[in-house]
């Protein structure tokens, strides 16, 4: 049974649907009907304007948005356990030509006005130093904490007292909405977040992930850097079907939900062994490396964290029962 | 009747059967058994060990390849007409670091030995001017030209004289073999190709490309530069088995002569309306701003191109009775 | 008799006086008493406030003003001839983070309104093809032709319509102003240039150029690119002190007339030998390879150009006994 | 009295001397006689074949060197504090095109074997997380302690084994020589350095650095980076003719053991303010703020640390009388 990743989950199949029924000519690139709705569809979710713009790795959505938020000379404050700093191989400083990640301390990958203050204090204002120019934080966070929306509007307000752009990784920011109960435009826009990278393929989708543009204006100029990357591709209208049947009925927020379900349910079966609250659908155990054997010989497969500890992750085509078993097998330990 | 472009048509069946079969758990990235073929596949194609990665577009093949090939100060001799210079947006000069593509001319977008050195000649070899260091020819070219696989070997031979390396842009690369006959290997490593796009997106794909490396030692460095430019996808088995489905049974042959004859056929209907012969699934036709409106009107869709002159491309979803139907109205005007 | 280049040429004696006085310790980088007062000297000579910043290279001047001017994505249109595409191992493209530099047609590498909007007719309006988004012209030419006030104006007004922002490379800027008797304000930012490279080395400086900015918004950043890029010298008082000295009396005009009149004197030995007028301190001649031979062993030092061309350079510190002896020598060739 | 850096100190009369006397018309950039001779003499300096370029700034060195020594994609390891990561402005990211500075901790800006090890032991060897591929140390580093040529030989010997490129920042090697008697081979090349930016502006030179390759095969493409990057002056003479002058008896050495002797003697003064022992020129001491203010109202300049901190540096300008007299006010504060 497999809490790996929700990287390799299976596709929702109303997505594979709405990918075959895209499969007919159209127009090329983005040019066709279906990502022409993707803007209305998105703004209605986040009740205002934004634009949209598909791609197929979080990675390339979060390289993409910190490439137009922060010059080449700049810096990007984000926490040290950040994906953008430690699992992008080093993407943002290829896309953004040369910025520097500014690494700020945190518990459980979650940044707080005060350390990201205290890191910029730190910065002499001078040509030799490196300037921060954007803030960029994750949500839900490396260890699967969720920002509440007032958490990240005192982000945002100091990132506007400071001139700093405000960059949201939200790879899991279906499993934060689903576990806060706030808002989609509460957490972001409303919070002074100007691009969102919105993730959807961990949660059901296929490869289309969502680069939301709170700055409209924005999305010129990166919708020519995805040109530039290579991530424009023939036939977007594969990517935009899965964007608009992700939105549908709130596919994204239903399967959110169900993978969040999974993982309280593990984690409510190990109370004491947890090294953070479960908020989204990430636990992370205590778990010596015998007990970690005896799990994978009862058929549970889970990545190997620091010494002692294993990391859990809950997609949404896991099941209640599934969940229910390894939480019973953790307790059983 | 869509004469517009390859780009947009659809996927073959097959593929998309592909696709959807391979929607199930399994390891995330390229870590997967689909992926795991494709080595094997690729290398009984071309009759040797070759290494391929998978991409989804063919801008970011091209520029994979060329930052592996080219150094951040070097220069890429192409063709004026090049995709790579016209048609990428610049991403060339993105992935390598500011290479310098250095055009060539040449009749049909087609780069000759003589050209190619002509230009090298005129370049001072000191530090001053940026000097070559590798080459790239598309094929089939951006005029529907095919190169035979002996005037691929000149050039390669060329290429290894000067030290360049060489990189075909195979985007239509199905198109030329069909064409001309040869074999992959032929027109290819056994001419002294170091690295090759392998289109399949125009021909019957959905979402995947293949770099193939016949320089098996760059396949590491680019391994970590597609995951750089956030061309690693989560769900990478999806790619991995289009191309599986695509090889199976020459699968690509297949789709890439009917879109060649369906290109023949029409051609056949304007014999003296031809900027260029027929030899891949490209024409580019001599026609007046009138006639092409006339020709809208039947229903037919396709390119302007300079003034007086119009492009029409064939792919493997289109049919012979659209394509003598067209060339019937084409020879009428 | 060197005439081969005035890069090579001796420093002035009242720039080295300058230097040596400047020999005293002051606060590093460019706190210094002398780099304080550039902007203030700088602008008088243009006649409103500008922003100047000194650096040792006329590329570093080119690229840091182009890597403010440009983003990373956009196009730089430029003479085929310019230094900037021929003679700077593509630093443009390193400093910009992968700009393509636009080639534009023109005699005497000398551009022309109608030439520049041509060419960006012929640039298709999407995210393929690159955009231009900056002109640079170089005074005098890489040719030796100076441009009048009133042609650069109608090339900053086609800049302004197309939203161009508009560099001018003054390697010799010195020199075209003495030849045009334009005034420096009218030939740059009266005429819509918004950076200047406004060269000195080959003009009697030892290793200091000045990039002036009549967008001084750009200087801010332009300082931080300045010190990204290695060009903050930690004596900065050695280069101010040059600049100073330079426009002191104007002396920058002086030697620039001085070179004028030798290059002027040697045209006049051989008018029909000219390729173009001689309107700054470079000639270039219609000579043979056994001419060139027989002048080379008179003892006259120069470079050879295209087949049958050789160009020769004047520079401030050679004589006009010298330029006519070189004169007589032409002329009884 | 100046302690506040050796940036600005003058430069040497035998240094000014050379540039005077080498202001006389040659060939142009590194083409003249005096450049041609730095080889040789810096050969001789380290006890073999090395190839040496003169560039402006230890920036432009440090960042040349790690161009060529990383690639784009990898890492480059250096202490927290080294000059590279905090006071080059995002140079090294520039230059390599975005690679990472992967941070080492250790007292005194000091690596051991031991903490970049277990630095790269954390990084997992996959696509996803930056590997390191150079190494990077300070000598003297940044808090003025000297490396033991048997402490850079352990580092080096570690780099060997994980196929790492060593980079020596010597901006002020010739004070760590002069305080611990190594010779310059041994504490280089014969220790595993690859590359050493060899400081001479902080010791008595005008505005030359020596960028030294023991690799000598890297030294045609640093010089086209040189080039690219805007560092290789037309007067190139008066750069080389800088480094002669310091190599000539030694005066590099006789400096740099004037500025030790300085620093040395004020710390005698104040040995249980130190925060480090006293290796090279430069002094950290607990001094609080109102004692700096008495200190600056006797007349001494320096520069303020962290909070009840300051720094002192010692240049070879500097006389013994002064450096007694501060050791005195500090002792008697």
């Amino acid at each position: 049974m497999r809490f790996i990743s929700d990287n390799a989950a299976a596709a929702h199949p109303k997505v594979m649907e709405a990918v075959v029924n895209a499969n007919h000519a159209d127009t090329a690139y983005d040019g066709d009907a279906y990502s022409a709705r993707l803007d209305s569809a998105f703004s209605a979710l986040f009740e205002r304007d934004v634009r949209v713009l598909w791609v197929t790795t979080g990675t390339a959505a979060n390289c993409l948005a910190l490439a137009a938020l922060c010059p080449p000379y700049g810096g990007i404050l984000c926490h040290r356990d950040a994906h953008i700093e430690v699992d992008e191989a080093g993407g943002p400083g290829f896309f953004t030509g040369g910025a520097k990640l500014i690494l700020v301390d945190g518990t459980g990958a979650k940044l707080t006005p005060e350390a990201v203050a205290a890191t910029c204090e730190r910065i002499w204002p001078d040509v030799h130093q490196v300037q921060p120019k954007a803030l960029s934080i994750t949500n839900a966070t490396e260890y699967g904490l969720s920002y509440r929306a007032a958490e990240v509007a005192e982000l945002g307000q100091l990132a506007k007292q400071r001139g700093l752009a405000f960059h949201m990784d939200g790879a899991r920011l279906a499993n934060a909405v689903a576990f806060t109960g706030d808002s989609p435009a509460d957490v972001t826009w409303r919070a002074g977040v100007d691009a969102l990278s919105f993730g959807f393929v961990k949660n059901g989708g296929l490869n289309a992930e969502a680069l939301v543009l709170f700055r409209t204006d924005l999305a010129e100029e990166i919708a020519i850097r995805r040109k530039r990357s290579g991530h424009l591709l023939s036939k977007g209208r594969m990517l935009a079907a899965q964007l608009l049947a992700m939105l549908e009925d709130d596919l994204w927020l239903t399967n959110a939900r169900a993978a969040n379900d999974i993982a309280r349910r593990i984690g409510a079966g190990a109370p004491d062994r947890l090294l953070f609250p479960v908020e989204a659908n990430e636990l992370f155990l205590r778990v010596s490396a015998d007990e970690a054997a005896s799990l994978r010989a009862l058929g549970f497969d889970f990545y190997d964290w620091r010494a002692g500890e294993i990391r859990l992750v809950a997609s949404w085509d896991r099941t209640s029962d599934e969940a229910d078993r390894l939480a019973a097998a953790i307790a059983a330990l």
